[in-house]
């Protein structure tokens, strides 16, 4: 899979090479997921208004996967560089800007460019189609929810969890009593200017044993780089992950049984991966990410002349970016998993 | 860069390809790193003796790197294949013995095979040229050290920790009152046949602004995997990490400032990484590792044959696999940072 | 680079990854290259009419490369599906109907979807990029002509043809008298409704030494697999080639000599390239083109549903594929070697 | 697949990544093939001894593979680096000493180091298990002979040259008379002190239809690519290859037709593939070797230091490459083909 786009350029999009034949296909397999993704949903979230509205270009014909690579395009609309003018001049703290300068010597300042967590709109478009085939071929299902924003903290069942639950509210955190909470936070930073981080917690059932590579693709290593390369991402653990560090191995071990002629396991701390391979349990892991960087506020930053200066974010932000990483820490799960498989499918036929 | 090998086989090695010329080397400077993992160093390690010696069998011509792939071999040695017999028989809790089989339908069950924590001898030698590559080339340190055994957590200064600092402790601690509680808490574990889990912190010194790429092959995700492929590691968090999720972005975000024409940062939540691209500070990151699987305690489990019955752990196993785990840590690292390296040199010349 | 698009889906496009920053671009360095492999140019190439309007979508900014990945869309226009309905029914003998319909169970039969030789757009137009690298940061030019159509051959000079030349006649080859006799013939086979192969020669020159790789991936390997990956192409030699086959080893040995304090060789049956490495001669290949399967005749086949039946070619098609495989080979040239420029560039800096 | 090591250093080897597990394999699969690689064989081979003993290190338990990577060594034994001094100083004619010291700016320089064609023993114990797995999995057969050497060619039936055929005479050419003739041209040449070139045609049999991808990696273009990347070699074609180039559309189409329920075609000037992918007929190609660039004969050239010198071979040298050369045309062949094989089983399932 490759994406590419900028926030402000004429589109952004995806490439998927790889996917098998004769999936059914079509656009509205994927605008849901999209959709999800999409800012100016709710009061919470960014106001840009962007539809969104995903073509598929080639690879599907009559309704079925060709086989051949499937490109993605999704126009870019509600463009007002104008709010951008001061980044072109100024780094902003704690985004990309300067890493950017230093690092091409040539930036598109508008919007972040290909910084922008616009850029994942393409990752979750071309994963509709990873979640889709893993539903058909596998019963495989990925949630993933909000399981904290800022110190407000839930531990949701990862075995019970729905997508349903999970978009009762704007905020997408299932436990419906700290969600009016969360949001209530939300409201705050926003009108301080401020901004929340967080954490998503995802879960993915029905996964068949098997699945994994042992030593450098180990499962969890590509789930960790595939989350980690979101926008904002700054942590990820699976499992008992770094809470398990307090345990001993006589507390942590999950003890196999036999169940319906299955190997199960009776506790989980493994979050369904062992030596890098899945054992048939629920994988779930947490992602964190931090508060968004841009904020309605006064900071000490640079120009581009390498002069200190000051800069007051600007435009349309997110206050919380948690709920839109939800279907992106989805979609990257997804695509992990279907590559996973069609690996898997590769070795042992 | 590639590894192979088993527990329990003729040997184990890596290759590498794509290391530059003309760099000086010899076995001395790989051994070094080589014996920082090696079991048997200390009462508080595994006591399996293995002088894993490594051997360059090609892409070095009198003391210099050919540009061509560079073998390296470590012979095996101590091998005690009769201490598994039980393992042929039953799958381990918490180990890959289950996955593996499940997956491959064989399984060599000495010593765990491929999925013993032998294989990342290949590694750390592998790294050793990395790391050497860096030191020459850029300047550019990596050094890691326990900061979290069982509940006995530290938090050392990213920007002073010393390698002769690690090493004065078997428990590889540079708090030296923290350590010595450390050592014990092995000890006690070890005595009760049990085993603890922890955190190794790392951090990079002196790399240039500018490596790293935008989108899928971040430098942090790079970092996440690398790392995450590591035998019993659980969690990854860069900079902030998982606290800094408790943070308003007023707090969280790292204001720009000039010094000696040079951009900095006041403070470094983002851990030296921005956009998936370094800026210039000091890159540190947590990884957890669960505490060991092996323990001397009979526990739950089934057979071969799916039916249910106990084990009971023997032979020789690391009651905390926190010290050898700092040299792992370091390995990975440097491989990351040298193809980041490498890669940046390709695309901006 | 990725490429996608079906012959007769909603466009054709290519991503470019990789991409040097900095690097002045806009549609018009690009739109020539795709004019030259355009259909409709002449009397002696397919009909169909496609303006082949290039977009690029991402990765250029105010007039640069950003060095995030380029996305050009070409959008299909001249699209008569109903040309081909015969093909949804039957296997075009010596086409890949039938590889495509075993292989994925699926097949868009609309101008032959995937394996159209539309798809080559995209790589051209990715090509131009390339093209334009090579050319401002190393001074290297990639030309090619047309040396044979049907039994008519001709043996041009690889240092001294120019692009200027090739463009003189719609054959695409340099020595006028010769393509005239070529076009004659073409147009001759076009009355029969029968079709011509011939070769295509190209040269590179300005090439610096030692661009290219030990092993695997030889400049000649990179080479044959990028042009033997055009369709209709059925072979590939560089240098002597064949006919070298005939020479002893003191005939076609390239004696060395120096030359302004340059090695240089006296003969170049090496083609440019000893030991996979670029030796800074003029880097020369040929490549076979089969005569174009579609005919308008009446051929024997087979239906989808495996029984005997008779086909004849219908719709626009090209009497002879030459003089559009010039750019073809001219583009995948480029790629290859921009790829190998970059590599080079990160192992030694 | 990766292979290492260098003409006269300590060892060899490859290392196989991604081979199926339970494929029976020993070093008795693989010494068979090594051995018809290997030097000193016959009069009109290198006297160069070396057993080539092969020793498998990791990947295979109990006479099955794991699935795990494989690390094939092989010994460098009869080195004699005192017969290379004067290349140590001097670029030789057609060899790459001057290529890679311009590339590398260092270069072993014993005995070519990794230019030497000794590299492939490792490529050629590699595909040993790639040609069991493709016969055992899909009974699919390689078999290569020499069809042309010096000006002396044959034109074998490539449904039907069997290796026990090719084997027949020292020289690997199925004709016998041809054969003889070969021989004494060899011979004639030797004593001269010069060498001659050839071709080697290789068919593949039996395999499945629906192998091969599309675009960038046809099947055509991956065998192009392998056997392009062997020592000396300077020209592929497929099926019709460049004489195909005579014929006219109507003359060159392979018609299909119905036979046992399968489809097949009454010619194959398609080599076997069409569009990229395989269509179940016999696979088959001609690969041209160039003559021996060692030759026993004063030749002109430059110093490591650019002055214009002589140089005269010595040592032993094989005065035509082509009989070792089929083992490894097979090897290539079998690699590509098991990657796909396995690339096609990812896709399809």
């Amino acid at each position: 899979m490759t994406t590419w786009g900028e926030s402000h350029g004429g589109a952004i999009g995806a490439v998927i090479d790889g996917c098998p034949p004769r999936l059914s296909l079509s656009e509205a397999d994927i605008q849901p997921d999209l959709d999800r993704r999409a800012p100016g949903q709710s009061a919470i979230v960014t106001q840009r208004k962007e539809s969104d509205t995903v073509k598929i270009l080639s690879g599907v014909f009559e309704g079925q996967t060709l086989g051949t690579p499937i490109s993605l395009l999704i126009p870019n609309e509600d463009m007002r560089p104008g709010d951008y003018r001061e980044v072109q001049e100024k780094y902003r703290p704690s985004h990309a800007d300067y890493t950017y300068d230093v690092k091409y010597g040539v930036r598109d300042w508008r919007g972040g460019g290909r910084t922008s967590a616009r850029e994942t709109a393409g990752r979750v478009a071309a994963a509709a189609i990873a979640r889709k085939l893993l539903g058909e071929r596998w019963s495989v299902t990925v949630v993933a929810w909000v399981s904290k924003v800022g110190r407000l903290a839930v531990d949701c069942d990862v075995e019970k969890v729905t997508r349903a639950e999970v978009d009762q509210t704007p905020i997408r955190c299932p436990d419906l009593a700290v969600a009016e909470k969360m949001i209530a936070a939300v409201e705050a930073a926003r009108k301080d200017g401020d901004s929340l981080g967080g954490i998503v917690t995802c879960a993915v059932r029905g996964c068949p044993p098997g699945w994994g590579e042992p030593v450098f693709d180990r499962l969890e290593a590509d789930l960790a780089k595939a989350v980690m390369s979101l926008p904002a991402s700054k942590g990820f653990e699976i499992g008992s992950g770094f809470a398990g560090t307090d345990l001993r191995g006589s507390e942590h071990n999950d003890e196999f049984y036999v169940e319906d002629k299955r190997v199960r396991t009776r506790t989980n701390r493994s979050g369904g991966v062992q030596g890098g391979i899945t054992n048939g349990e629920t994988i779930y892991f947490r992602v964190a990410f931090k508060p968004t960087a841009t904020i309605l506020r006064e900071q000490n930053t640079v120009n581009v002349r390498y002069e200190d200066t000051t800069i007051k974010g600007r435009g349309r932000h997110d206050p919380c970016v948690l709920p839109r990483a939800v279907p992106m820490v989805e979609a990257m799960t997804a695509l992990v998993l279907a590559d996973h498989a069609l690996l898997h499918q590769a070795v042992t036929g």
